[in-house]
């Protein structure tokens, strides 16, 4: 009973020493290794080297140690075994704390304020709305987006949701599908990407959503932060925007091409507040217990949290 | 029956258009008109001009517009008479706003992030904490210290507090006097202060208390957040716990000269955040209702919220 970790852009050592320890009857593999194909039932993929999922004729599921799972599902050589993804309750307080520090970031100005500083110039906004007086929309309403709703709540903002399929979320106005995507931009003046990346929602944050998002709303342009995917993005675009006033200001943290290329544009503009694919670092810790947990599942001939429907893509 | 606004620092006719809307029955005069001294019997103030408040025999109670008195109590030759302050919802909310997006930042690093930014600079932060690994410790646990401490403990931060006599706060680990401010400091990565100003408190933001924070917290060196008086801080020391590593990052909202003069060196400091007593504006429309509540509360002979102990000073 054997655990591949075909995991590219992590240090790979530091999860074989936690496997290791947490499954300590089983072996736990890098690709690089010598080792037995035959014997790998498990795999714990992210970004996984090219065909590093191939030859495995006992592999009984795969496991993504992040929420996303494009990374799997863009590999037409694919396994056809369960995926079992993480959603872990760290990771889903940290992408939390991403999206209410940015949108009371946006909400108070603080661009402005740190503009001014550089001036050494003094200037408080005797305008600044509180956060009941600002519309937080949050497209992708899972364990993310349903967590960051609430803690938006708490601290005040107006907040709404849309998702491709209805959803019932207390306390917050949801919308659904293309229908009342329309409405729920109109009533929106801080967007919030939280979206899975699927071939429905690649570069859905474009001009065209832009556009429809609402006017004359107290923080003044409408403002958006894509914590989700940088396919769901569509850069040109969010630039052409912030040039000609469609939108006030950015916080993105996934890029179309990652790590953003050092001659993209959005380094510099003043309005876009740039961050290195952080919004949810797994704590590498938290994340080995849970993956070795749902591995003990499946051998148990149990169903663990966490599959993945790989038609609808998450 | 009528109302002296005795306001400095802020729109006066906005406010005097507004006290005459709620209290049509009333006159609502401002210092720079003629009115009969006789007739005023209730004064609302704020950094009042010298002398306005004297010389005024039937006045019957002093109503502040914000939280802090320390405006009123610094007049030697004030009336005496009671003083009510407003604690408003608007506001209370608006400074945990504040007081919340400023943890988060510090929490999530963003002025190192930032500073990647203007380089081109893909870091991500393998250790990056969560909040639950960092202690945020609040001075001043009224009504705003409260809470502050409620919605950061929502976000999942580790909260203590501490006040000069003893509380008790549900969920948070409570501190009281100077006995106990050794241990408070101790445990506090983020120290966040929200005293009123009063004699006692001046000047307590020093080398001392910087030098008792947490050393080896998850956040690195201790970060201060001073949201309540400048009179609270002392800006030489703060500058030099910054140069020695005793700090590592400061959001200051209050300073000891306001606005903050032109040369002052924190202005360019790149481990400084500047806002311009803006944590929490006022909003006047919000304000003017519970300040008009008040006055009809004691028109009536009821005693209103919001009675200051002039000897506690808040």
């Amino acid at each position: 009973m054997s655990v591949l970790l075909a995991i590219s852009g992590m240090p790979l050592d530091m999860w074989q020493r936690e496997f290791e320890t947490l499954l300590p009857d089983m072996n736990v593999y890098t690709p690089g290794e010598p080792f037995d194909r035959r014997a790998i039932h498990y795999a714990v993929a992210w970004r996984h080297p090219p065909r590093s999922l191939n030859g495995l004729p006992n592999l009984a599921a795969i496991f993504s140690p992040g929420a996303g799972v494009d990374h799997l599902l863009r590999d037409p050589d694919l396994p056809h075994v369960p995926i079992y993804r993480v959603v872990d309750a760290d990771l889903t307080g940290r992408m939390s704390e991403y999206v209410v520090l940015h949108c009371l970031l946006h909400l108070r100005g603080l661009l402005r304020d740190m503009q001014n500083q550089r001036q050494r110039h003094w200037a408080p906004d005797p305008l600044q709305p509180a956060a009941g007086n600002v519309r937080v929309g949050i497209m992708g309403m899972g364990v993310l987006g349903r967590d960051a709703a609430e803690k938006l709540l708490h601290i005040g903002f107006d907040v709404a949701g849309w998702s491709r399929t209805p959803k019932d979320v207390p306390g917050i106005a949801m919308f659904a599908g293309e229908a009342q995507l329309p409405a729920f931009l109109a009533r929106t003046d801080i967007l919030v990407s939280l979206l899975p990346l699927t071939e429905e929602t690649r570069g859905v944050l474009n001009k065209s959503v832009f556009s429809g998002l609402a006017r004359n709303g107290r923080i003044g342009r409408p403002v958006i932060i894509n914590a989700g995917r940088g396919g769901l993005q569509n850069e040109a675009d969010i630039l052409e925007a912030l040039g000609d006033g469609t939108l006030g200001a950015a916080s993105l943290d996934v890029f179309e091409t990652e790590p953003l290329p050092v001659d993209s544009p959005l380094w510099d503009h003043p309005s876009v507040i740039i961050t290195p694919h952080s919004a949810a670092m797994s704590d590498h810790e938290a994340i080995s217990r849970r993956v070795a947990s749902q591995i003990r599942a499946v051998q148990a001939g149990e169903t663990p949290e966490g599959l993945v429907n790989v038609t609808e893509g998450y």
